[in-house]
């Protein structure tokens, strides 16, 4: 009998107050805003692998969300990712103190140089031994453009054909540069690198130029593990050329197995193989030892939730909340003027009807609220019928979240063989996705063309989003 | 009777092989091959925090040593600053096991964005609860200039240019962006942060355009110490305006004191006071219980020292290890060109001769091979003779020399009152250097103009190096 489809299971977090679950830092015991704390990281790394998760999955941002309501006062009031700090620097203090825990950490390619990213994950490489994947993405916020210079948001396509020589760049200087047998930290003879096994990558492309070689020497993964966030055309035919996971959704079954359908096709035209991207989803879990602590926890989030969160999130630029009780969406718009968002309500809805919605539609069908039994049937059905991989653990509550999934929900996934009971030794993150054996990037991914140094001056042929 | 001035003591590091003291990475028990491994950080970080260490002094550099015979080949054999891994994230590393030990870490204004940068020190500050200091450099490497799309290096003047530009942005950020008691963390209320209380710093300079606000709150230090380590005419002029720690040299005791006389008058003419700054040294320190221990070390250093690292780390055009012996430098010049380099050697000399005062003539005035009693003594001199306030230790063999020390100076030094006998509780680095109470740079730095808000739009006057 084959084994059964084990789950991917991360805790989704951020370096900050108010990540996704917008007014929950106020519950009582939530640990939220001790972020700034290196205790925080370090406690909660130790409670996760305890707890047998597969890694932590660390969001970020770059700039405020300051176009709702014109500012940025709402989102400083809700802490809503702002104040924030670096994700990339809480990671070598919870790998002080771990040794089997994996990290994604986001970063954008729009605004720093590749060089000193090439090198700041081949260090966390290094440091984990072998654990680190980077969540690529290309920015999004108008603020995040003005801290770097900008007027404002670049345009999608061009964010994304920067992004995909970005990553060219970076397999270079992972892949190219140094051969495998590079150091051979010879005592004797006093060598510590054969320089024939190391080169320039001389990149030379339409938005960077960087000479090499790279700074560190070959880590255990070489590159990280790549992962993406996306669901946007732009982005599925991105994903199809590099990403390892992808993190995704989808309101129903048919939406996400679109959606994956659609980047396993895009993988296949880039010559890699249609599973050679693991798909994990956002997934809210509640879960109790009784119905009534069901009840009480949801009751708990759902009447602390901040729709003024939600409303900054979303950077929406009307302001529903402003509008007297009964006003409808008509009457909104006559006021506004026409927006998509706006445009996608009923006219006759009323404010309060579509700040209900907004408050309690969030969680879609990765969400499950119930006893132990229950929460691992819905799983098993994500992973059996829907056809995930694995969820990124929305935290409601830190660490009580993390804590109750551990507790409750972690042991019956392992009595139904959907988790492992330990970690192997020494396993990779890629691994841990891909099987034992795998800590380096398949030869079909592009990453593999300029291993021991070749296709250095073959241009690859760019993804084109015009 | 006022106390006895205390000596600072960091170690000097270097997350690579061969930092400084090149070829002795093969001495037997020698752990400097392991700086790719987070034990190698962590272990060191408790062993200076057991014996009293002040801080750790991490230097960095983001390119190669490709000048000396045209090309990196030498470097990489030598383990000479490549390969290399980025300083910054060993620092959460070696502060998730410490509590007292200070982080200095260099970090280039020629190359990155000012905005990001400003986050990754906020939270450095954060997770070290005060510990951090940031060593200010531009860059001088051709091929760190490579790695970052330009042709060549920027001339030092616009390097020093844009890095006091690059300093006003992290000054708006870091001090003006939020008030001390913006966040509220009011759970009652379900506030955060009062936005009455954060601001936009709406930059706009010859180099930087940079909207704000910072991201990360306030952290302890807000503006982490700053250290810079110079001596040329600009380095001076910047150093009266920011520097906080000076690390220079001297060849002789005038040169030193001339150097720091020139650097307090620079802060003098900033509106600082002259002793707003403080100067360590480099320092070599053999010591050994007897005699004969020290005379084996010495050796053992001086026999296992490469003079290929020292010409590849000097960037030196010519080759002088390629001449016959009994070549003069009158002949190389005449093979070579003039160089300033050359004509400064006598012509007459042989190359032999050269090479064995390049191998033996680098420690200069700061260096003490002896008994504990004998390097104490010396060590005092420095302090009431030369007049610095603190060492940069050179490392010969990791953890050897921070060993040694550890056991037989730090004790004799204890009993002359020279090194405190343990570290104050919650101490920031700012305030072991400037005394309790100083954890904020005081008010006369240029850095207090932006408190509260104040003087974002107000143009500071930029030092003009030309």
């Amino acid at each position: 009998m084959a084994d059964k489809k084990k789950l991917i299971v991360n805790l989704f977090e951020m370096n900050c107050v108010s990540h996704i679950s917008h007014g929950l830092w106020v519950l009582p015991g939530n640990n939220r805003h001790r972020f700034n704390d290196i205790d925080y990281w370090i406690e909660l790394a130790q409670l996760l692998e305890q707890g047998g998760f597969d890694g932590i999955f660390l969001a970020d941002v770059v700039g405020a969300y300051d176009v709702f309501r014109g500012g940025p006062e709402t989102a400083l009031r809700e802490g809503l990712q702002i104040p924030n700090n670096d994700p990339m620097l809480v990671i070598p203090a919870m790998a002080a103190v771990t040794k089997h825990l994996g990290f994604g950490v986001t970063f954008s390619t729009t605004y720093e140089p590749p060089f000193s990213f090439a090198r700041r994950m081949s260090t966390l490489d290094h440091l984990t031994k072998g654990r680190i994947g980077w969540n690529v993405v290309t920015s999004y916020l108008p603020n995040a453009a003005r801290n770097f210079g900008l007027d404002g948001e670049m345009p999608k396509a061009t964010r994304y054909e920067r992004a995909d020589e970005y990553l060219d760049v970076l397999y270079k200087l992972w892949e190219g540069s140094w051969d495998d047998d590079a150091v051979i930290a010879d005592r004797e003879n006093r060598v510590y690198t054969d320089p024939d096994k190391v080169r320039y990558i001389h990149h030379e492309g339409e938005h960077f130029t960087v000479a090499g070689p790279h700074l560190s020497q070959p880590s255990v993964q070489r590159t990280p593990v790549i992962y993406q966030a996306t669901g946007s055309p732009e982005g599925i035919e991105f994903a199809g050329r590099h990403a390892e996971v992808v993190f995704t959704g989808g309101r129903t079954v048919e939406d996400f197995q679109k959606n994956a359908q659609d980047m396993r096709d895009a993988a296949i035209r880039q010559g890699r193989q249609g599973d050679d991207i693991r798909f994990i989803v956002q997934a809210g879990v509640v879960v109790g030892r009784t119905d009534a602590e069901v009840a009480e926890k949801l009751t708990a989030y759902q009447e602390n939730t901040s729709i003024d969160g939600i409303l900054a999130h979303g950077s929406l630029p009307f302001d529903l909340t402003a509008y007297p009780a009964g006003t409808t969406i008509a009457e909104v718009i006559a006021d506004f003027g026409p927006h998509p968002m706006l445009n996608s309500m009923k006219p006759e809805a009323t404010v309060e009807q579509v700040l209900a919605q907004i408050a309690g539609g969030r969680e879609g069908r990765f969400f499950v609220a119930g006893t132990p039994t229950e929460v691992a049937d819905t799983i098993e059905s994500w992973l059996d019928d829907d056809g995930i991989d694995g969820i990124n653990l929305r935290q409601y509550h830190s660490f009580e979240t993390a804590r109750d999934f551990i507790e409750l929900v972690v042991p019956e996934l392992r009595k139904r063989g959907r988790m492992r009971e330990a970690y192997p030794e020494g396993e990779t993150l890629r691994e841990r996705l891909f099987g034992e054996g795998n800590a380096r990037l398949p030869e079909r991914h592009v990453a593999a063309r300029y291993r021991g140094g070749a296709n250095l001056d073959v241009p690859l042929e760019p993804i084109r989003y015009r």
